[in-house]
């Protein structure tokens, strides 16, 4: 079972340590998403020297390629990775359930749904006992069940497994997600049962996700639920609405649910304003594609801009000789101007790449050690404009 | 000056020391052609970690993006690529060049010549004065002579700087090989007074370039020319024949004729066994794109394999638990597996290029290691086998 302890309280927010059998997680803290086992083109050396401590990698993405087994053979995740320090594993189930919904992002921008996007919702069929999909490797039928699930998760070897769970968007039906939220309930009591029959490696610990979307009442059902079967630690998920205010409100009701000596984790969530009011709100850890992700666009996160990003790729780069952020430690902004890394995105070097990841990682890391700094002082909420103002 | 010193010597093979305002080359050495300024995905500190000393870019590529006035302003190559080693610029007249004549894996290739690549050659003209080309980057004309060559080159800043110069391929007439080594020999004279007029940084060093094709008597009367200016070190480039037995017999004609006092480079030539071969002729560095390259394409240097490749993306790799080359003290070979770089680069994530680059150049600077001490030991013809079939 995985170690948590409390170490300073200010208000909501707490400051912590996960312990695992890899290493300690400093919380408030950052799970660096590596989908498919890599953080774009960053090495895993530079990535941890960042202060990130954790990757989150995607059972479904490891299932479909290498495979649960191949990467049993080869010892597990952490090996195979380079990777020393606390891993997770997320279920998959949100992949497979992008399928079948949509992705977010299309919600979020209106996109219309194509006739290949009710193929691929079409291929994805869901019951009480499980999931069927496709692979989008080579068209063969999958299933997840939440067994099938454990023992993947326990053949990635991962310090922490997520349950198997379906994740609502925003523009399904109430009644499909007060039905969903419950089978995500039966599902999570029967990952828990599974995970304790198949006598994970020593230390591998378990979370549940509580569900019931922007739903109040189907909120509190779900942590009532999930809290009554008992896990390692507790994941926020499900759709979190559409405004971050929508987020603020789910995760105020959701935390005093949930039982202070367990880890709380937001899926998904990491801008640098939502890090700083997800911790005011008592959330321990979080995960986010977005710092590698944007990374890839050129963007690097920069205090006090709008979106916290700044456009390496802008003509006003050309020429400028400052480090992408004036008073960051990371290794990128040591060495490199904003000159050069216009120059190597637009000569399509893909160092340009890992360079910026390595700041994103960075920053992201800082930004939380100053909010861990500030929940020891007391002074969490009063330094918030600060913490996204400077550097 | 450039200063050169030689410290053993074995048959026609030396070892040697240059040093330069940014360190020292031990020779046999190898300069990683960084083209446009980034040695694919590595960062430059683990790169110099494999004990590469040197870097090579290209001034045709910076003269377009971001511009030599631009980098002059950011304080030249140096401090803009964060490499605080060894510093060479080629002139850039191969890339230029190679538009008019074709490209040297088209020659090799067999490719046939398009109405396009016409079109490209009609672009670029040249006369007695320089050569007159089109940027790829927006149309726009551009022209090179040696005195701007040596501009450029002096803006950029590097420690080792390379005359203008047209490199003919084996396609054309002998009668268009020797005016282009009798003009190459002006340009080479023009250099070296623009070299000197403009008042380079301390340290500053300028190469000629032995040119004359397959031609014995073209490759004499290009040496005499180059060596009767006079330059700090002397490359042997030109079209060097369509088997290695040809640039052999090149570099045993060539060798003698230049000043044993001063350092040689053998242009574009890099393959272990010709590492080994050059270095046994007395070839002092060398510079090749491979290394680079064949990792993008999945291929990790490997002693006794055909071509010294191994394929890292073949299905046998895909559950193999080994380095990629057992005995290897790199970085990578020290913490993944091939079944991991199998999965990299099958899921398209591009760290499995950073990572297979890592591996090429230790692999090149640690044969390279191996060939000094074999001078020193004099036994590099007798150890030749040996060094190419162990790691």
């Amino acid at each position: 079972m995985l170690s948590f302890r409390v170490t300073a309280r200010d208000g909501a927010a707490r400051r912590g340590v996960i312990s695992t059998p890899h290493g300690e997680v400093d919380t408030p803290g950052f799970f660096a998403v590596a989908t498919r086992g890599a953080l774009k083109g960053l090495d895993p050396e530079p990535a941890r020297a960042t202060g990130v401590q954790a990757l989150i990698v995607n059972a479904y993405h490891l299932h479909l390629q290498p495979g649960g087994e191949s990467l049993a053979r080869l010892g597990g995740l952490h090996g195979y990775l380079g990777w020393p320090g606390a891993l997770a594993t997320d279920s998959g189930g949100f992949q497979v359930f992008s399928f079948r919904h949509g992705q977010v992002a299309d919600e979020i921008k209106g996109r219309r749904r194509t006739a290949k996007d009710e193929e691929s919702a079409e291929a994805v069929k869901v019951d009480d006992d499980g999931v069927e999909f496709r692979s989008y490797l080579d068209g063969a039928r999958q299933r997840f069940t939440p067994e099938s699930s454990m023992a993947l998760q326990r053949d990635l070897g991962a310090d922490l497994l997520m349950a198997l769970d379906e994740c609502t968007p925003f523009h399904v039906p109430a009644k499909y997600t007060e039905q969903a939220t419950d089978r995500n309930a039966r599902w999570a009591a029967r990952c828990r049962t599974e995970f304790e029959r198949l006598g994970m490696a020593a230390g591998q610990a378990l979370y549940g996700i509580v569900h019931g979307g922007v739903y109040p009442e189907l909120r509190r059902r779900s942590a009532l639920a999930v809290t009554g079967i008992g896990f390692d630690g507790y994941a926020i998920g499900d759709c979190l609405g559409q405004t971050k205010s929508d987020w603020y409100g789910i995760v105020d009701q959701v935390t005093p649910l949930l039982p202070e000596d367990r880890p709380r984790h937001l899926l998904g969530v990491g801008e640098p304003d939502d890090l700083v009011e997800g911790a005011l709100r008592g959330v321990d850890t979080f995960d986010c594609a977005m710092p590698t992700r944007v990374a890839r666009h050129g963007h690097a996160l920069h205090p006090g801009l709008p979106r916290f990003r700044l456009d390496l790729t802008a003509a006003a780069m050309r020429d400028d000789p400052r480090p992408p952020l004036e008073g960051c430690d990371c290794r990128t902004c040591a060495r490199f101007t904003r000159a050069y890394l216009w120059h190597l995105f637009h000569a399509h070097e893909m160092l340009a790449i890992s360079l910026t990841v390595e700041h994103n990682l960075r920053y992201t890391a800082r930004l939380l050690e100053r909010v861990r700094e500030a929940i020891s002082s007391g002074t969490l909420l009063r330094e918030k404009e600060a913490l996204l103002s400077t550097a």
